[in-house]
C-alpha cells in the first residue's frame, strides 16, 4: 500500500484536538447534525468541542447561503464541490492555533447527535473477496461461493433508505419467516448479525440516462462513514431466493454521526486487492480508490475484529460508476455501503457469520459463548486512518439489541 | 369474482363524464399534478378536464391546508384517510350535475402531466404465479422454477426511486455487462422488456419496529397507478445472482400520471388466485384485496395482451404488511409495484420474456417479427374497472425506447 505523502498534524486553536490519538484533529473537519437543547443544526467535530455551523452563518463567520441551519448536510452538499473545499479551507483557518475570532464551539459531550444526512437512497454491495467467498460458502457450498461476475463488476442492491439510523439508536430483533422442517415458521430471528462497512455519501446528483466515469463518480462524493448493515441470517436464507435480500436487512442500518470527508482521508488513498482479471473500461481507475483505513468492531466492549478498508475489491468511486451504467438517477443524499470489511483470517472478519463460521464455532464474548447477536448485545463499529502524528476517526457507530416483540 | 355492490354511474357536471367508456367519470376522481403554462399542482381527472385543486383552494371552494399548491401530492396524502374521504366527497358535491357554484377546470388536452408523487422508496414484488413460473423456468428450468418461499410470502425487492417517470417520458436503452462466451461483454441491452404492473401508492406513515396488520397496511394505501418496470433481460440474466435484479432495472420505471383512489375502486374488490397453502397469521386477509381490473399493453398500437389485476396471489395490502414485518419503517410516498401481471394463455402474458418464451418465439408487430423491444417502438399499458354503465380507467402509461449511446 503505497501512501501519498501524509501532512503532519495541523494544530488547532481547540487544545483537545491537538492531543494525540484524538479522532478529530484540524486535519479531520468531519460534518454532523447536533442539537444541545435548541433545533438541530450543522457543526463540524474540533477535539472534543463542536464548531457550530449554523452560529458561524448567523454570526457572518461563514457564508453557506443559510444552509447550515437546516437539521440535514443535504443543502450543502448540493451547492457543490468547489463550496465543499472552500467551507473547509475556510473552517480550517477560524479552528487554526493562532486564530483569535471568538468560535461558537459547543462541547460535544452535552450535544445529541442526529442523522447527519436525508438519506435519499441506500445501496449495499459486496465488494470484499473475503466476505464474498465465506458467506457464499455457507449459503451455497465452496463450488459455487463466488458469483462468475464478482470479479468483472461490484454487485450491489437497493437497501432501504427508511431504516438509516444513527449511531445509539436501538435496534429490534425482528419477527419474520424462517424455514422449517414442512414450510415457514414464524419467528424472532435466531440469527441475527452485524455487518461492517464503510458507507460513501453522495453529495451531486447525476441525470437519468447519464454514465458516469468512475473519476466523475469519484468528484461526486462528499464523504464517509461507519456502517452496520444488521442482518438477520435464518430470515435471508428462507426469503433471498431470486430477488435478493429484503425484509432480512430493513431492520436497521446504523451509521456514525460524522461524515469524514474525501479532503480528510486524501493523504490515506491506497490501491485495494490484486485484481484477478481487467475490468471494462468503464470500472478502470486512472489512479487508486481505497483507504488505507482501520475498521473493526467491538460487542459488549470486547475487540471482537479488525481489519482494513484496503482489503475491498471495489471502491466506492467504481460502485458509484457501476451504480449509473444503466442510465440510473443518482441523487444528493445516496448512501452506498461498500459492503461487509473482512481480511483473510478469523480476527479480521466483519460479520458473525463468518467469524463462528454460520454458527457451527461459537466465540467468546465475556464468560459467554456467542454465535449470534443475544438481546442487549451492543456492537460498536470503529475506523480510523492514522498518520505519524495525527490519526483521521469516524466517531462510535454503535447499536443495542432490544428483544422481538412477538 | 364475487363483486360487491356497484353503484352506478354518477353524474356529472362536466357532460365528457358522463360519455360511455370516459375514464374518468364522476366515480373516478383520481388525483394528479399538472401544469399549462404556471407552476405544476394538483388536480383531479374528470372527463377531459382537469379541476384545478390549487385554484378551488385559492377560491375557497375547498380547504386542504394548501397542500394542493405543491408540486405532489405527498403533504395532501400526509394529512390522512379522514382528509381523503372528506376531500373526496368535497370533490364529488362540486363536480356533480346541478352544481352551479363556479370551478375552476382546465381542458387536460393543453395540460402537461407530470410525476404525481415524490417517490419516497419503490419496492417491486413478485405476486402473479403464472409469471413467476414462466420467467422462473426460463431463468433456472421448470424444476427451480417457483423458489420454496413463493406460495408462504410476496417476494419483494427494493427497487430505485429516483428512475421512476411518469408516462411520456422516454426510456433510453440501456448500455451494460451482459455474459460472454469467456467473461462479460460491454454492450447495449438486446433483451429489453416490459413489464405490465399495478403500483400501489402508500399514502401513510409507519414506525420503524413496529408491524402493520393487513387491514392496517390496506388503510394506508392512497391508491393505485399502472406501472412499467422496463427490464434488461440480459443484464439481469448476469447480475442477477446473488443479491438480486440491480441496473437491469434501474434504466426506467413508468407510472401513469392520475392515481386511482382505493374509494374508486371498492366496487371492484374481489378475491384473488386459489391459495394453495394456508399463509401465516401476518398475511391473511379477513376480506378478499384484489380488484377485478382489465390491464393490458399495446405495442406501436397493436393490442399484445390482455390479461385481470385478480389473477394475483398476494394484494398490495398483504405485500405492504410483509414489507413492514422486520419493523422497516414505511413512508408517504412509497411505492410498491405489484409484480408483472400474467394470465395462464400468451396473450395475457405482461412481458416480453415470457410472450415470446425467452426471445425463442417471435411475435408479430405490424410487419416486423419481435422477440425484444427495439429502438423506436412505443409501450403503452392501460387497465380500467368496467361496471354496468361505467369505467375507471387510469389512463396512459406510456414509453418509446431511444437508441443506447454507446
Amino acid at each position: 500500500m503505497a501512501k501519498e505523502a501524509v501532512t503532519g498534524l495541523l494544530r488547532s486553536r481547540v487544545a483537545s484536538a491537538n492531543a494525540p490519538g484524538c479522532e478529530f484533529p484540524l486535519n479531520n473537519l468531519p460534518y454532523g447534525v447536533f442539537s444541545n437543547g435548541g433545533p438541530a443544526r450543522c457543526g463540524v467535530a474540533i477535539g472534543d468541542m463542536i464548531l457550530d455551523l449554523a452560529a458561524c452563518e448567523a454570526e457572518g463567520l461563514l457564508d453557506a447561503g443559510g444552509c447550515f441551519s437546516a437539521p440535514a448536510l443535504n443543502d450543502f452538499m448540493s451547492r457543490g464541490r468547489a463550496e465543499w473545499d472552500r467551507l473547509r479551507a475556510e473552517i480550517t483557518r477560524l479552528l487554526a492555533e493562532g486564530e483569535t475570532r471568538p468560535v461558537p464551539l459547543v462541547p460535544m459531550a452535552g450535544a445529541r447527535l442526529h442523522l447527519p444526512i436525508r438519506v435519499a437512497e441506500f445501496t449495499d454491495f459486496y465488494a470484499s473477496r473475503h466476505h464474498a467467498f465465506n458467506v457464499g460458502c455457507l449459503f451455497r457450498g465452496p463450488e459455487n461461493a463466488l458469483p462468475p461476475q464478482w470479479t468483472h463488476m461490484p454487485i450491489g442492491y437497493n437497501g432501504r433508505a427508511s431504516s438509516v439510523v444513527v449511531s445509539g439508536t436501538p435496534v429490534r430483533r425482528p419477527m419474520g419467516q424462517v424455514r422449517g422442517e414442512d414450510g415457514p415458521l414464524w419467528s424472532p430471528s435466531r440469527r441475527l448479525d452485524l455487518e461492517l462497512e464503510l458507507g460513501a455519501i453522495v453529495g451531486a446528483e447525476s441525470e437519468m440516462g447519464r454514465r458516469l466515469s468512475v473519476e466523475e463518480a469519484e468528484a461526486m462524493i462528499f464523504g464517509y462513514v461507519l456502517l452496520n448493515d444488521w442482518s438477520a441470517r435464518d430470515v435471508q436464507a428462507w426469503e433471498y431466493q431470486p430477488l435478493g435480500p429484503f425484509q432480512s436487512k430493513a431492520l436497521g442500518t446504523t451509521i456514525s454521526p460524522w461524515i469524514v470527508t474525501q479532503a480528510a482521508l486524501e493523504p490515506f488513498r491506497c490501491a485495494g486487492a490484486p485484481r484477478e482479471n481487467p475490468l471494462l473500461p468503464y470500472l478502470r481507475e486512472e489512479r487508486p480508490g481505497l483507504y488505507d483505513l482501520t475498521l473493526g468492531w467491538r460487542m459488549n466492549g470486547q475487540s471482537m475484529a479488525e481489519t482494513n478498508y484496503s482489503q475491498m475489491y471495489y471502491s466506492s468511486a467504481q460502485q458509484l460508476a457501476h451504480h449509473a451504467v444503466s442510465g440510473c438517477p443518482m441523487r444528493v443524499g445516496d448512501l452506498l455501503g461498500s459492503g461487509t470489511v473482512s481480511g483473510p483470517t478469523r480476527d479480521q472478519t466483519g460479520a458473525l457469520l463468518e467469524m463462528t463460521r454460520g454458527g457451527a464455532e461459537p466465540v467468546l464474548v465475556g464468560d459467554a459463548q456467542r454465535t449470534f447477536l443475544e438481546d442487549g448485545d451492543e456492537v460498536e463499529l470503529y475506523g480510523y486512518a492514522e498518520a505519524a502524528d495525527y490519526r483521521i476517526g469516524f466517531g462510535p457507530c454503535l447499536g443495542r439489541i432490544l428483544p422481538a416483540v412477538e
